[in-house]
């Protein structure tokens, strides 16, 4: 049975829904210690778990309805490489965008409770980059950082789910690569690979933020573009379609008559 | 073969004592840095994972003879989604409380025997909001996160145990989704999103714990329903019911005789 | 084909040896921060993780040869509930306590190559209780521990490899349990709830580790046998025995002939 | 359909690079906490997470592909359990060691855009030991350290991939060893076990991790002879060869003419 269109579109929605209250969810209320709790907060090893644990289970939950992209460089980049119809990539990547913008908003109602919040820059988790922002790293870093993983990204998700992988490994290990990303790229961007992602906390944090957001689109797309041609160029089975011919034997019949 | 209504009702007794001995324990005894040791506590990001992997690893455990729910808001929403009966609803919600409440006089069993240790103020790992309480997020933020993620912990649970979802993966899934949970919510109210892992703690705690109680009852209850509607309504697939017709072909022994 | 007794219980020792090298090894050497180094050492959540994940890879390298017990306390539990021969259980105990002593020896070996390393109390990794050992706990808190934490050990040792249980997790969930133990008991006792981990590193840093070895043999082996009734007595599940019939239908050549 | 021999080594360079990316990266820019920043940073813990995982997610990338040894330790002593030939272990080391230095170079790429960074001692995640390096070890502490550590490896290695084990599961078990070893052995020498993981950042960090390199290409290659030797002459399982005879029964088509 095929599933109808727009119950993959709000699965879509659902999911990204999910990846940005829980990644930046932890970031912003859970990441840094609490003052006067003697419990440590759950710092940048925590944030990477929960974004690429957020895709382990989305995948798993979503998976079977939609595929669990919920990120518009996956969308596109199985676009380009011919595993989604154009139509399809549209609908994805409008409820992607409505998702994670519903899930800052319902973030920003429940930390907006805690007293003395203000919402300042970069206070919903938005990505950023330069002067005052984590490791102060230049554009060109965050540039490069953000093409290069997206990229290893979509090799991970080409890879995973290949015709001769383990399919129920994928969810996963795609979900994994999302962590070992965070492990290394929040102090450079905040960690992005994901247009949507990085929209939703701009549209509430504003500011720089906002006009940071383009390389958030560019970069992602970008790196998603090329794995797209590297995998399909260079690393993808190129079978041979075998036909497998059932050969009927009517021998049996003819011998009855 | 049918497992019995007791063995599963025991079953969920063991799983949810786990659940609040291996979630609470870790953050009673665990979390904070011991004075003069040299070794870091486990902090938000060990606690989180205490109970997701409780879940996990009583998925595996007891999940093949009750399904383990471990938590009302589980059992209540299969209920409402027509997937539990009323009697084993009522069967698996008493044993959870009472396993519950079992596993924290085990914990003050053990607590009591560290010196200075004195039963106060949440000291056996009870929920809680406001002033005082980790973050002191509002009765508004508590509300709506609890809500909110016992919402999206039965979209998980619905999801991966559907039909056409991987059965060996739910589990992990499942219990997974729960330490995501609570990496986000931990400053907040402790995290419940589990009557029953609310209830054990209160009793001993007293106060402020059984005083805030209402809130662990009503909201996780209200986000389950709340996902019965949604997944029964929206998300889940509506199989036609596709009758397997096995056609026997008499014709090879008619053409016999 | 059956594999052959010694290979077994080398099997068995190898198993012990990564789990005594690899827990105690983690503490040791990486639990706290290293002196004028800014990244921050492994923690109680490390040291936790290291404790499980080393069952989780042992259960997968050697389970297919020898079960992987690697802890006396399992296999007396197992010959208790009629899943081991005494011979086995004989050769598993000797074979993982070799291991675990030959494991804190490699570690002497390694961690004295250490400037000013001195062996002194608990250095090499040794459980323990009382004063001067992290909490402090009192005995009856780590009888009580102990007991505990290995009877639901095992409950999920015999859960997670029953008959209708998913054979390809019950690895990962056995060792997940271990670390949720870990996760609890550390600042208790230093986690043992196996007496071959426990012998190693006390035959090497002596004094009050050996005297207090006692509680770590006791303890834990009262725990595994009472699961071993609980398991047999209540949860198990009680199979008539199918005799799944394969009707063979003669009539065919019958009308042939 | 038999993968072409470029395909795979290509494979191997893409898996080496994630491996060191990953790993070194996320060591050298979120391993510490970032000054003025109240997240802390990954920490030991992180770094041994980042490392293993990088094994796992590639295990279920280029598994299918090469086999995913990304380390010419593993790819030797493959060789010499019979298990690679050599024209293959020559084809996967070279294309690991450039792997291993690209993505070193595009590591440098991006930190260099990190106001004040300048290219300094292990600046780049190098392995070292004795005097500036961590816990300070000893050159035989690091010597014992690298070959048991290589040579558990290993054996995990045979074990997960052997006949009788389950094939879905070794590229985590595999995968987690890596992050076990890594708990332990970093304050020792920043844990290789892998030659083209040390070569990468090695030559651009120059100095003494480069004076010190001979140490992890001998003591990994070492471990890994050793584990072949021993997984063949103790742990594997002698399989007599048992012939499936299928046997066809020609009687029904003799009946009928």
């Amino acid at each position: 049975m095929e599933t109808k269109p727009l119950t993959k579109y709000i699965a879509e929605f659902i999911g990204t829904f999910c990846l940005v209250l829980f990644g930046c969810g932890s970031a912003v209320i859970a990441g840094a210690n609490i003052p006067n709790v003697f419990v440590s907060g759950i710092g940048l090893l925590g944030i990477s778990l929960a974004f690429g644990v957020s895709v382990v289970v989305m995948a798993y939950t979503i998976g079977p309805i939609s595929g669990c992209h919920i990120n518009p460089a996956i969308s596109i980049s199985m676009l380009a490489a011919g595993k989604l119809s154009f139509k399809d990539t549209l609908g994805y990547v409008i409820f992607q965008c409505i998702g994670a913008i519903a899930a800052s908003g319902v973030l920003y109602l429940i930390v907006s409770g805690q007293p003395g919040f203000v919402l300042g820059k970069y206070g919903l988790g938005a990505n950023g980059w330069g002067e005052g922002y984590l490791g102060q790293y230049s554009t060109q870093s965050a540039f490069i950082a953000e093409t290069v993983f997206t990229f290893l990204f979509l090799i991970v998700i080409f890879g995973t789910t290949a015709k001769r992988a383990n399919p129920g490994m994928a969810g996963l290990a795609i979900g994994l690569s999302l962590t070992l990303i965070h492990l290394v790229v929040i102090p450079i961007t905040g960690t992005s690979v994901n247009p949507a992602r990085s929209l939703g906390p701009a549209i509430f944090d504003g500011g720089a933020a906002l006009s940071q957001l383009w390389l958030f689109i560019v970069a992602p797309i970008l790196g998603g573009l090329l794995a797209a041609a590297f995998w399909k160029g260079i690393l993808e089975e190129k079978e041979t379609i075998t036909k497998k011919v059932v050969e009927v034997h009517d021998d049996l019949s003819i011998n009855r008559t």
